[in-house]
């Protein structure tokens, strides 16, 4: 199983742990690596399915309480699963820049310890609790080249909460991550006039190892370019791309691509190019 | 209480009715008005903070395969209580013109009959449920001219679900409400170079007669410019504004100036002008 999944370790919510919590603490951070005045920050979007409060209020709220923000500020949550971090990403900026807003930060954290069924083996081996922050700046290192957004409510049924606890149709997951996500991954390209061989790194949901494999086997992508690193966290949800981006972030890749997909069905990819 | 909060009758969802069914019914009632075709639809947004399934797939999706859009459509939740309709007009636009979509619907459903305290008169006589949805197009009738969107964490115990129960601090909300709602809409008005004058049509989210009545006198907006009609639905959060708006658009407003205000606290202003 562990070989399959690719799982050795997975982090989980204590008691006192909370979605508030962990994005304080991955907002704290954030704060020992990058310079920027807490006055500043404009906009803070959080991406979970599974909130604080039952989501009433909206936990961007609760953490724009913690950190002590502005009241200039705008907040709201993101309902998104393992697509939430390439989705999110494109919210927040889009919406930053249509109103004038310098300074943002994007959160994820979807524990998914609060939904798992004890009895079933394959989702409680799979899935770690994670929170990630992004800096989201009108200065960027990174912007958004191309991207594509797809959506499949037909098949939302292989992934959903029923009675508060998940329940998961691994083989429809992983037919779907096989077919579609390649197929995405190679529209993107082509929108953006690149080739698999113009990408420095690719950024894939950390769904499973074996998800993994075959999929970027399908897509074409050299294996070295695409890291799996999820022995040490599971399959994180909408934190598994941004907990790899800041593994890799340090190696300066010029071009990037990121991939996310899972529940809904919802699948998402986009190229960030390295400001130069 | 009925003068004071100024609801006759409320609307509830009965067993059978969901976010998705009503978010289905407010489609099916567009589509009676506009023309368009559904393998246009491009984006999905969808607001609310009880949403069907735990919010676990993203409701957005779920209404994506009832409708049997394409599978080429963006769709995502916002977590946002009643400022969410002046919220998420921007998100979704600002996200569609980001990403060269054309056509979008942004939904609004939050049922709060699911979340009421039978014991609590002051909610249970308040809250009433609905849907919206909102065409979203590259070729729109009203364009947004200048908006702002504010947040205070730190006063989001006024509203809240405890046990999956709400409690609201009624006091604390009309405070919030008669204090910093009247200057968000003056600072929006300064910022867009505009008077009180120069708006045809002031839709404030219906919270209550009362908070109305005196956010209105308080903010200098001649009462015959800003509609009071919260009698036969009560205060449906993110649905009033939309609700509201669908009432008097066929008067033509050529400047039209929304407040959404509530959970979070969040507050929202944005002016809109009609295309000439």
């Amino acid at each position: 199983m562990e070989q399959k999944i690719g799982v050795s370790t997975l982090p989980r919510f204590e008691a006192e742990d909370s979605v508030v919590s962990a994005s304080v603490a991955a907002f704290k951070r954030l704060c020992e690596k990058e310079n920027f005045d807490l006055a500043e920050i404009e906009c803070v979007v959080l991406c979970t399915q599974n909130p604080d409060e039952g989501g009433l209020p909206h936990n961007s709220a609760l953490v724009h309480a913690e950190l002590g923000l502005s009241e200039d500020c705008a907040c709201f949550d993101i309902g998104l699963g393992c697509s939430g971090y390439v989705y999110g990403l494109s919210v927040i900026q889009s919406f930053m820049a249509a109103n004038g807003m310098k300074k943002g930060l994007f959160f994820t954290c979807d524990p998914y310890s609060r939904i798992l069924n004890p009895e079933d083996k394959n989702t409680c081996l799979l899935f770690g609790d994670a929170a990630s922050v992004t800096l989201v700046s009108d200065t960027p290192r990174y912007i958004l080249s191309s991207a594509k957004f797809s959506t499949k409510g037909a098949g939302s049924e292989a992934l959903k909460k029923n009675d508060n606890l998940l329940e998961m149709n691994g083989r429809a997951v992983f037919n779907f991550a096989l077919q579609d996500v390649p197929k995405q991954i190679k529209k993107v390209l082509e929108s953006a006039e690149l080739t698999v061989d113009h990408i420095d790194l690719f950024l894939l949901h950390q769904g499973s190892r074996f998800m993994l494999e075959n999929t970027i086997k399908r897509a074409g992508i050299p294996t070295e370019r695409a890291p799996i690193k999820l022995s040490e966290t599971g399959n994180t949800i909408s934190s598994s791309i941004p907990l790899l981006l800041e593994k890799e972030i340090d190696n300066l890749p010029g071009v990037i691509l990121m991939s996310g997909f899972g529940v809904g069905l919802s699948w998402a990819t986009a190229i960030y190019k390295c400001v130069k």
